[in-house]
């Protein structure tokens, strides 16, 4: 059988007025604004109505470490949004918002995939509101701002070798990860050393991902750090007076976004911090929005659990007090067997032995989830054809030993029917509500809450720190950023810091390279080796096969 | 008196819904695409149903030389509308859209001012409905998938000195004018020297505004030249495959955008092309919507009449069969005593002997809209209150002797009811319908066409081609661009190329220093001296006192 693409099935399904979706919702239509027939804006001041109401239940979703092979987290979030819908509760669903540079590269769309979509998925994949535009404005006019109080005379003295904002695009270019800028002659800049970030690796993304107010959202962009003088002190866009323009730009990005699922589900999308520099999960304020209007809300968190659920907990939990009741670890098959060892290539046939040996980076999550951030979970096996009834059966033998339950989900080819076992499972987990722990304390030193997270988390036997990591850790501390969530840089492909170390590794030590300061933000990003912040187009980029129609339709997206 | 900023005055008129100005535009609910509550793009197919709707009259709004005592072109515009509808005609306002960057800049706001404003003034002059940032993704797509070409092992044999296609971003930043990008090694990129323009002066943008479909958008993006191969060959955005993901990210930016007059007149703000190196009008598909659903169409064109007029009839009517009706030349009484000599320091008092020296100005932007361009005028003095009775008596006396009416408008302070009697003149122009003249034939060769312009409307003598213009000009003709329209790009304070002739020069000859093909937009760029195409800000950019409070209210904008 030929497989339908997302796209095709996106365009087939018929979508309804987002109005009519924010009726069922019980969102007032005065608080909505309208971009188009299928997309809103929710305003700030519905939350202020809402305040005596009581919270839904937030439901986690994450996964185990990624692999080739692809685990469906996104797309198991909005099956299960609509599993829950199915079973006849209040369902919503607050997930990240995709960004537009790699829509053009490999990856194509990430508005989920299959019969499990938020749509209009065209829109959501390219501009959408508009959000991701305004905050690589936002960036943009910080550094303009930058460079022309260096122009200008320089009276903070900022050193130039020691400016640490970037400028932002949301495309994929890596021509413009390293530049040299300010060039030929005094009418036209400073010459030094700058580069692009993608936009969604801007420290104002992550500032407006946790911010609850417009007047948060410029306390934080005052206290965002562009460098350093000559003589090492920190200098703000305070200092700059360029928040109040940049919030200016963000006021109406900050406003929560209102889409559907194929099934008519309300999806708020609103965000979408890297995962790796920044904290990986969609807005604090969409996310409370979100609790207000539904009996449950699946969000997600990026990359696998050791990153985005931890973060997910000490970062964005801990910083706006949301509290979730449970946690859904994705799988699949395929992906464990990659983790025991066998290539991509290799994967279709029935492999005990692979499945086996892969398991333990499925535990060791699930260890996590229970033990370390103490909430209960339930395992979501993304089904594949090719994969078997010994596969499963051993998958659920292995998380009997540890009092969790395997659900299969089909919601790539069923949408919400092919969740209804996750969203049981759910339901019955939430009931007995737990408190979340953290992993470290605020008050910890910058080391020791790595070492917590190395030790806990990642199941190493401690940290190594160079010089540089050690000298800038001191720094931190001395300018009063000692007492900050931290915010792990880590390769998503392992436990470790070496993407090759699979499964679940052991013995091993992480080696710091070095930290940073995200003062917006409000946490310290530790860096354990390099960190890709532009990424770069394939040699045939998906661009090549984009296309729109002469009715304005788009073809090619995936 | 205190004078209300234009931003107050914007603030405390009551705004009506769009569905409503929609409504009374006579613009079915169904071809809206809503954005919020005061602003709404229009569906293309709304066109195809008023094919058979006879066009309105068509005003176009120009202005003596631009000089730094303004002269309130856009606001004149707005106001004209405003006294139209005033009077009972069905009219319409087509204008550009401001650019973002240079908002923080010195600029402040560009949609009107006073009493004659469009609004939501913040929106129009922030981010708007995301027309611009589609451009800036657009172009830096392309600029992504060019150093993607050459980084991947440049089978098109691109040559990296010779690249024509900078990046753009819609930020007033000097910073970004000559870089050099793609530093640090082979998996990022290839060193080369590149640039950014601001994102009014990509192609991009005018190839926008002269389109009449999604079709005919991609057709003019396959044809964009990026730069050309080691054997001088054109590359083009067709060889990148990128027309089609350029069109898709384009196909909503392409929808006009329907707002408001503080009076609640229709005004279609669409496209805002740079005046210099493109042909600094709205576009096309906005200003043919708006002429099928009202009788009286205002529009304006960028800088003074020998720039703005001259591209508006010889590329904007040209390619797309517009034919205005009637001409509104714009002036004021401080500006023209700034042409006869006078510093902004000393416009106030009363001052004849330099009005009078200034006067041939005006009147040699009068001759080239009556003789040149074959259309009748009106003369509005935009009123200042340092005007005396005897300046005015003097500028109606000399526009007499050229059979043109002046009249005075005061659109700042009192909207449309300033400008009933700018607008019962153009009913009365408008009535006795003239056929444009172009001031050259497609034909004629490009040196001919310069020379045309440059002895026709500017009054020159004649030109001077550097070496470098007169060896691309014959490339370009050899390679089959002989036959499209030239396109300007020279100061816009003078008739000269020499910004400090101003009043009416006479005896010069124009150096035109290179010209480009925008193979895409369809026009050939004249080069006289350089042209800025990306902005700095200045010593206290305006960014530092715009701001927004806690209910999304922006202040500080002007």
């Amino acid at each position: 059988m030929a497989y339908k693409s997302d796209i095709e099935i996106a365009q087939e399904v018929e979508i309804k007025p987002i109005e009519e979706i924010a009726e069922t919702a019980g969102i007032e239509r005065s608080d909505l604004e309208l971009y188009g027939d299928y997309k809103a804006k929710i305003n700030y001041n519905a939350m202020d109505k809402l305040q005596d109401r009581e919270d839904g239940k937030l439901i986690l979703v994450t996964a185990i470490s990624p692999t080739p092979a692809g685990e469906g987290k996104t797309t198991t979030a909005v099956g299960l949004g609509d599993g829950l819908k199915r079973l006849g509760e209040k369902a919503m669903i607050a997930i990240r918002e995709p960004s537009l540079g790699p829509v053009f590269g490999i990856k194509g769309g990430a508005a989920g995939g299959g019969y499990a979509q938020v749509v209009p998925m065209e829109d959501i994949n390219l501009h959408f509101t508009g959000d991701f535009h305004a905050i690589g404005a936002a960036n943009n006019l910080l550094a303009a701002m930058l460079d022309n109080h260096i122009h200008q005379g320089n009276e903070l003295q900022i050193d130039t070798r020691k400016i640490t904002w970037k400028r932002a695009v949301d495309m994929n270019d890596r021509q413009l990860r390293f530049i040299v800028g300010g060039l030929q002659g005094k009418t036209n800049g400073v010459p030094r050393e700058d580069g692009f970030d993608i936009t969604v690796a801007s420290e104002i993304m992550a500032v407006l991902c946790l911010s609850n107010s417009i007047a948060e959202l410029k306390a934080k962009l005052e206290q965002i750090i562009i460098g350093y003088t000559y003589d090492d002190k920190p200098v703000t866009a305070g200092d700059l007076y360029a928040h109040g323009a940049m919030a200016a730009l963000l006021k109406d990005a900050l406003k929560p976004n209102l889409v559907q699922t194929l099934e008519h589900t309300p999806a708020i999308v609103h965000g979408g911090p890297f995962a790796n520099i920044a904290h990986g999960c969609n807005s604090v304020m969409a996310t409370k929005m979100a609790l207000k209007y539904a009996d449950y809300v699946v969000t997600e968190a990026g990359f696998g659990a050791d990153l985005g659920a931890e973060k997910f907990f000490d970062i964005k939990c801990r910083l706006s007090g949301v509290k979730p009741s449970a946690v859904v670890l994705v799988a699949t098959i395929r992906a464990l067997k990659m983790h025991g060892g066998v290539a991509k290539s290799e994967l279709d046939g029935e492999n005990l032995t692979a499945l086996e040996a892969g398991l333990p980076n499925l535990m060791k999550h699930l260890e996590n989830i229970q033990d370390v951030h103490g909430m209960p979970a339930v395992v979501a096996i993304n089904k594949f054809p090719t994969d078997t009834e010994a596969e499963i059966n051993l998958i659920k033998t292995r998380c009997k030993e540890y009092g969790v339950e395997v659900v299969l989900s089909d919601v790539w080819g069923n949408g919400g029917r092919g969740a209804e076992d996750v969203a049981k499972a759910v339901i019955r987990l939430a009931e007995g509500y737990k408190q979340h722990k953290y992993v470290y304390e605020l008050d910890d030193s910058i080391t020791k809450k790595i070492e917590k997270v190395v030790q806990k988390v990642y199941g190493g036997n401690g940290i190594q720190l160079t010089r540089e990591a050690a000298r800038e850790i001191d720094r931190l501390e001395n300018l009063g950023f000692g007492n900050i969530p931290i915010c792990m840089a880590k390769t998503q492909y392992s436990f470790s810091d070496d993407p090759s170390k699979i499964g679940r590794p052991e013995d091993f030590t992480v080696t710091i390279t070095n930290v940073k300061v995200s003062a917006g933000a409000g946490f310290i990003v530790v860096l354990t080796g390099k960190i890709m912040t532009m990424p770069g187009l394939p040699k045939r980029p998906a661009a090549e096969r984009i296309d729109v129609d002469e009715q304005g339709q788009i073809h090619g997206l995936f």
